[in-house]
């Protein structure tokens, strides 16, 4: 590389550090934020539990509430558990594998439940609501108390929802919306979901 | 509800659970995924490390090259080492910050060299190339090379690639591309980066 044009890549990088510091600058709130992860792509769930591990790392605490999922072995509570986050899985499965909705709905209330004290739990910096999207579009839970509970939990505390379609009341109330599309999928491509990989 | 009610409930949940067991049938090959994950949203790298904690709880063995980042504190890194995951981490932080590009290339350069090795290694079930996509949009690492590293990699290998604007021929070589993209942003609405959550 020339010495011009490395003092032209200094004078571009300075430029635009300026502008970054200029940003980050502006950003001087702390508060808690409710990221909602959608959309139908790969990564949603993994997203969520990626930044519960960053959250760990870091010595905070950390709950998880998974609504749908839970039948099979949990790799991530394997793992999270021993680190002293706290879970509350619905443990029941698909809705296509129990056909059984009273019962759905009563599981989907059990977990909401102990979703509701994490909600309320000060020491909680960080709560996980996995599949939540899927107990408003069912109508498992009542969409008012979910958006009430999320309104009325302690400032600092961040949430992060995760699913397929979620509510728009959700996304309005949300900080952080980011929407996972998928673009291409191996399993369209008769790649069978693997173990470690896709569960 | 009512007995009628239940009993449509469990007809329509039989047959999606037929559909459903009709696809996965149809998905029967097992083999090493490339998955990118891009865009321009927040998630991408969590998402990374979500999956790469699922792996390693299910008794897999998974390595991290990490481009770019490193110059501070890495609480994945904290959690995953003791586990058993091998991390080269390029340690530099942004071009705006170092703001010399052939440091940034030589780091680059080294990172990818243990990346490499990464991808030669059949005991490894799953590597993480974290921000990978910037290294061939700054030209800092040659495509072809990293083409040719991800195609001769072992045949159960998975990879995933995160960062903004992966390259086409990147996207083309995927099994499976989720687009993250940013529907709000708590930045944008005055919201710091906080530890734990963004970092």
């Amino acid at each position: 590389m020339t010495q011009d044009k490395k003092v032209r890549h200094q004078a571009r990088m300075q430029k635009l550090k300026q502008s970054v510091d200029e940003k980050v600058a502006q950003a001087q709130e702390e508060k808690g934020v409710l990221l909602v992860l959608t959309g139908n792509g790969k990564g949603k769930t993994s997203s969520g539990f990626g930044t519960l591990m960053r959250a760990v790392g870091h010595g905070q605490t950390a709950a998880v509430a998974q609504f749908i999922k839970g039948e099979w072995a949990s790799p991530e509570r394997h793992i999270l558990e021993p680190l002293g986050v706290e879970f509350s899985v619905m443990a029941t499965g698909f809705t296509w594998d129990t056909q059984d909705k009273e019962s759905d709905i009563a599981a989907a209330k059990e977990v909401w439940q102990k979703a509701k004290h994490f909600l309320q739990d000060p020491n909680i910096k960080l709560v996980l609501l996995d599949e939540l999207t899927y107990m408003l579009s069912y109508k498992y839970l009542p969409l008012e108390e979910v958006l009430s509970a999320l309104q009325s939990r302690p400032p600092h505390q961040h949430v992060i929802v995760t699913g397929r379609n979620a509510h728009r009341a959700l996304l309005e109330l949300a900080d952080t919306v980011s929407e996972v599309q998928s673009q291409k999928h191996a399993f369209e491509q008769g790649i069978k979901a693997q173990q470690g990989f896709d569960w």
